[in-house]
């Protein structure tokens, strides 16, 4: 028999009706022959209700104890989901990270998964059961309980369906797939039905925030086929219907044949950009500025230097735009000076954003970077930086061009709907 | 150094403002000298709020699951104190119930404690900690999280006193000790400095609220010095002056001697009385009644058996007020026909009381129970049965004369404030 694992959302076991509800769609999935893991997230809210508390007694709480805290929440939503399962009739049974076990690290708040013990969930499993199992926590080797951080039940998911070599893992959420972009800015964004793991990695790192990237990794690492789609549908949909909603994560290059060159474009506005013009170009320069900048905890995204003809260079880099200040103080005042190094000028603009084409079709079509600089010609828009890797293109542009951007490149590179 | 187990309810509990104060008052234990293990129950309404989310899911809710949702209420709670002690710079560590690991049986949502491991919690104090566990709950030897049942955190913190030989087990409570009598019924009422196990076991049998009656049993069992002492006072209070709070359950008998004769008045008004009237007085006829009584899941109370001249006997006894109709009429209609008996006739009263005085002092005083009896005639109260053990008597009377003989046994056996 066929094994899956279901994800729920915190907005999906969101209240008593609607828990209900996850629980009419698991019997349905049951009923038709299949082994079923569930792994529910808290119910929403209920994780930061749990930090507040945690807050109101100590500014940083203590980490060991705000997972001790933070894990009850996903133990509520596994023993209210047993009991509506067993309710219509459907034997299960839930456990903890603990009961699993789900082996992790000690960084509490942050744990990473070890290790995952299938034995006990493959006995229920085997006995009949829906085995329902927490999300977002595990346990590690001091016998303390550890949570994974924000959206860790998009990873225990993917994990346990790695774990349990399950045909598929569904991660029920409250949207219905991943789109080409974000169809706030282009009404005409399709849902994709495949997407590569790779194209997903550069996604959900740019920001389109449906899977915690971690997830996403682990799908990779155990070639996971992991599904996104809406827990907002019937639950009473017909399975051969449901089988067909959301977005496939594959690992299989033949099943993307159908996909554009181009699958999404990403964006980001929130990026600073730092020029450092006019370096001494001499080896250790990158190392010198971006190792100041690593030490203080600043994450760097995208990074150009330009070799002149006078013996200097120009080094750009982007940064979080909350970080652009103490960036350009830091370099100023730091970097050049503790390292003895001579700048033309040191500026920055905190008023710029990236836009990133992603596509594993790439990798074998020329021409895809210049239909990009093409379309933003015509728009009138000026690329400050470019960058690329096998399957993205990015550029950074003045931020007030974002939606104009995306827009025009989703048309260029045939996204819209009406093409699906 | 002197270790001291502190259990807090979840009144003391129930709020960010009041787990300070819990802190506070646990740091000034640890900062004496103290080695501290603290039980807290779970916030106020937090266990009835997870019951309800239960209910509404499932009309009986399976109990495994219900005590896999319910002991995150004491979770939730040993965090946020451990927070609340770091915040204030005691070093304090928290454990659930599996972790310890505390081992019940399986009887899910009223299982009982076989065994507490002490090396973990001894280590942690050892090494300077104050250690902080939930109360109510343990695992059970399929390794599934077990609740004790309502107040059994009570009954967790004697355990844990008795398991790590603790000099004395404080259950911090929102009443201020144990009194002569309940303070609403005799304003006189006087709380005792110290109340033997065996009195407050009749005390506590007899709704006297205050501890769970099986925390008491424990204390018996193992030895453990309790004492019931308020949360409410200021947490700041010198040392000295709080060791003399509450009411300390004691096992010597020397402790005692300045105790009277008799410690306290108990009532009950939930009774109802049967009397089966002129059956044949042979074999057996107790166990046909009783048994089937019993068969039916009736508790009876006080039972008296009276032999007559003519070959005949009265049987009298008492049920729970709830249960008087159904017991009557299983009595007429059942026991009576299937066991071939006779009786001149069945007839019951459920508007009686039971007044009981408690005293390890009456073992050695004769006396006592006239004096209850001349007492009750001189306030023209009528005795319908009486009962006696070593240190109890107890009368059922109408049960409008309650609060007037509580009163007048309290004023006429000298536990009147005035007196201490």
């Amino acid at each position: 028999m066929s094994l899956i694992v279901h994800k729920y959302g915190g907005t999906s076991m969101g209240s008593i009706e609607r828990i209900k509800n996850v629980a009419r769609r698991v019997a349905k999935w049951h009923r038709a022959g299949y082994q079923l893991v569930v792994v529910p997230s808290a119910m929403s809210g209920e994780t930061n209700r749990l930090i507040s508390l945690a807050k109101e007694i100590q500014d940083q709480p203590d980490e060991r104890e705000l997972d001790m805290l933070c894990c009850t929440g996903e133990q509520v939503s596994v023993a209210l989901l047993a009991m509506a399962l067993k309710n219509i009739g459907i034997d299960a049974v839930s456990f903890t990270g603990w009961q699993v076990p789900v082996k992790t690290d000690s960084a509490y708040t942050k744990a990473r998964i070890e290790s995952i013990d299938d034995a006990r969930i493959r006995a229920e499993i085997n006995a009949g059961k829906v085995v329902i199992v927490t999300g977002f926590q595990g346990i590690d080797s001091l016998g303390n309980p550890t949570t994974l951080g924000r959206g860790g039940s998009d990873t225990s998911a993917v994990a346990m369906a790695a774990a349990l070599k399950a045909q598929e893992c569904l991660i029920y959420t409250d949207v219905d797939g991943i789109y080409t972009t974000d169809p706030r800015v282009v009404p005409e964004a399709r849902r994709m039905r495949v997407v590569s793991f790779e194209e997903m990695l550069e996604m959900a790192s740019m920001g389109s925030k449906v899977l915690q990237i971690r997830s996403v990794e682990f799908a990779g690492k155990y070639r996971v086929p992991t599904r996104v789609l809406s827990s907002l549908t019937d639950p009473d949909m017909p399975l051969d219907e449901e089988k067909k909603q959301g977005t496939l994560i594959t690992f299989e290059e033949d099943e993307h044949m159908e996909q554009a060159v181009v699958s999404g474009i990403a964006f980001n506005r929130d990026e600073a950009k730092i020029m450092v013009r006019g370096v001494s170009d001499k080896p250790g320069v990158a190392y010198q500025i971006l190792g100041a900048v690593a030490d203080a905890n600043i994450d760097v995204d995208m990074i150009i230097q330009n070799q002149g003809t006078d013996g200097l260079t120009d080094f750009t880099f982007t940064v979080h735009r909350n970080d652009y200040q103490k960036t350009l103080n830091l370099i100023k005042n730091k970097v050049l000076v503790e390292n003895n190094l001579t700048a033309k000028e040191v500026v920055g603009d905190a008023n710029v954003c990236k836009v990133s084409i992603v596509g594993i079709g790439m990798r074998s079509h020329v021409g895809i970077a210049s239909l990009m600089f093409k379309t933003l010609f015509e728009e009138g828009i000026n690329i400050q930086m470019i960058s690329t890797s096998e399957i993205k293109v990015s550029v950074i542009i003045n931020d007030k061009y974002m939606e104009l951007a995306v827009r025009a490149l989703h048309r260029a590179f045939e996204l819209d709907a009406a093409q699906s």
